[in-house]
């Protein structure tokens, strides 16, 4: 049996539309264990539980691109990623996987290889890189399709203060409700902050944070689809906001608290909204995916 | 008398439209000498030498902010910074200008002030930021129309080969032949290269910078406004180029070469086109500007 450690992620961080992602200390764990023959899923969901699981799926894929083959496999989860969320529980499936058939068929892990791959099966760089690698990342995809991704490191006193509402945004949907188009002022909005916003991650300049998370080119069609995003973001504002993403597609609000003894009373306000808010603190986490065994 | 030098810079750098600039080792050096009365210009062409030089006028605006005055002063130049060919001219002229109010009133130097001054004057603080601070900034303006740059060093080993043309491109062309809206996946190409370039730039890590190095936002359309571009690059490529660009809005174009062997080889093919290209070798400059004397 093999096991496998993966971050949740938070993606668009900020002025990052598909560029910056971060790893969070927020783990799903999966095991594989080499069946003679059959699929067995453990503490999936029952929707999930079957062929076209994702983390199955990816397995499958990864074996393929290996030239290796397994009779049978069993995979368990314990999962403290929620799902449709905006935390790259997708990835964490993704990444799983590839790390899956690297494990079952005692292939040397690779980061750099298995990113390719994640990217190859994901799409997004941005959303695999800090799964697989930590920290914060700035990813691309270049001219000739090769995903390139550098890594930058997170002062360790920042505080991301997850907002979890018990609703699903669609990925989907997400990408929707985007225009085609944009203003070339929006994009250099953007593209001129993004220096800034590194530098403050690396230095816990929350000043320089608060100045320069803005977005304007998903973050003004998404808040639409979050219920309560204004409501929660006004809390937030309230009582202590050194930054406020959505993060990913969402429906997942992030939250830079300067202070965590002020969670307690963003709690107490969100707990008077109509939606349910949970609110987890969590750190940047460093080593990415992990092999446990 | 007072004497400050300021460096030369490439604002645009790569995927950085009006966010990343770059101070170089050419230099423009300004003297300012207290008169009793009147105005007196030394070694500027004699269509400067009028009270509507630009030195002189940001030397007026800055002493206002100043709340001080001068009876009247000579400004001299000694200038290595071609004019109107996108190696920030315009900016040392805004930078000198500020300095001279600073030095003829014994105000202390504040880099930082003097950032807010100059952009307040320029309006776009990625071009000013450098010919201040030194080495690579990422610069933008603030929700509250506050000018922010951060620094990043770049490793000393860049080989900065500045092609210069005998023809200029006007900023304000440049600046017309650019689309008021663009596409959302151009916008994300840049976006999600700047962490890469930066990076590159940091570590002196060339293949990387080669690939990451693209802009769909400005490059597409001014390269059209600038003789030879297709050419000049064509040369470039084909002998030493780990990174090619255009420098500000042109005319000058930027082809970092990893090996200064080659420039001799870069020279003699520049020279059998039609139009006279100068090719200068560069470094970065890590000081921005300073005080002679």
């Amino acid at each position: 049996m093999v096991s496998v450690r993966v971050p949740a992620t938070s993606a668009n961080v900020g002025c990052g539309f598909d560029s910056l992602g971060v790893a969070l200390t927020l783990y799903t764990t999966f095991k594989f264990e080499k069946l003679d023959s059959g699929l067995e899923f453990v503490g999936f969901e029952e929707r999930f539980s079957n062929k076209n699981n994702l983390v199955y799926q990816t397995l499958l894929t990864t074996l393929k691109k290996l030239n290796k083959e397994i009779s049978g496999v069993r995979i368990s989860i314990e999962n403290d990623v929620p799902i449709s969320r905006g935390l790259g529980s997708s990835s964490t499936c993704v990444v799983a996987g590839i790390y899956g058939a690297y494990l079952l068929t005692d292939t040397p892990i690779d980061k750099q290889e298995i990113f390719t791959i994640a990217n190859e099966i994901e799409g997004h760089p941005d959303n695999v890189s800090p799964a697989i690698f930590g920290s914060l990342s700035s990813s691309c995809t270049t001219d000739s399709k090769e995903a390139v991704t550098v890594r930058y490191e997170v002062d360790e006193r920042f505080n991301f203060l997850a907002l979890i509402p018990n609703f699903e945004t669609s990925t989907e949907e997400a990408r929707k409700v985007m225009p085609k188009e944009i203003k070339l002022q929006d994009a250099i909005y953007s593209l001129s902050r993004i220096g800034s916003v590194i530098k403050a991650f690396e230095t816990y300049d929350l000043e320089l944070l608060n100045k320069v998370m803005g977005d304007k080119i998903h973050e003004p069609y998404r808040k639409e689809i979050i219920h309560e995003y204004h409501e929660v973001r006004e809390i937030c504002e309230k009582i202590d906001s050194s930054a406020f993403f959505i993060s990913g597609s969402g429906s997942t609000l992030m939250n830079i608290v300067s202070d965590t003894n002020n969670i307690e009373k963003i709690k107490t306000e969100l707990a008077k909204l109509k939606y349910n808010w949970q609110a987890i603190l969590l750190k940047v986490d460093k080593e990415g995916t992990v092999v446990l065994n």
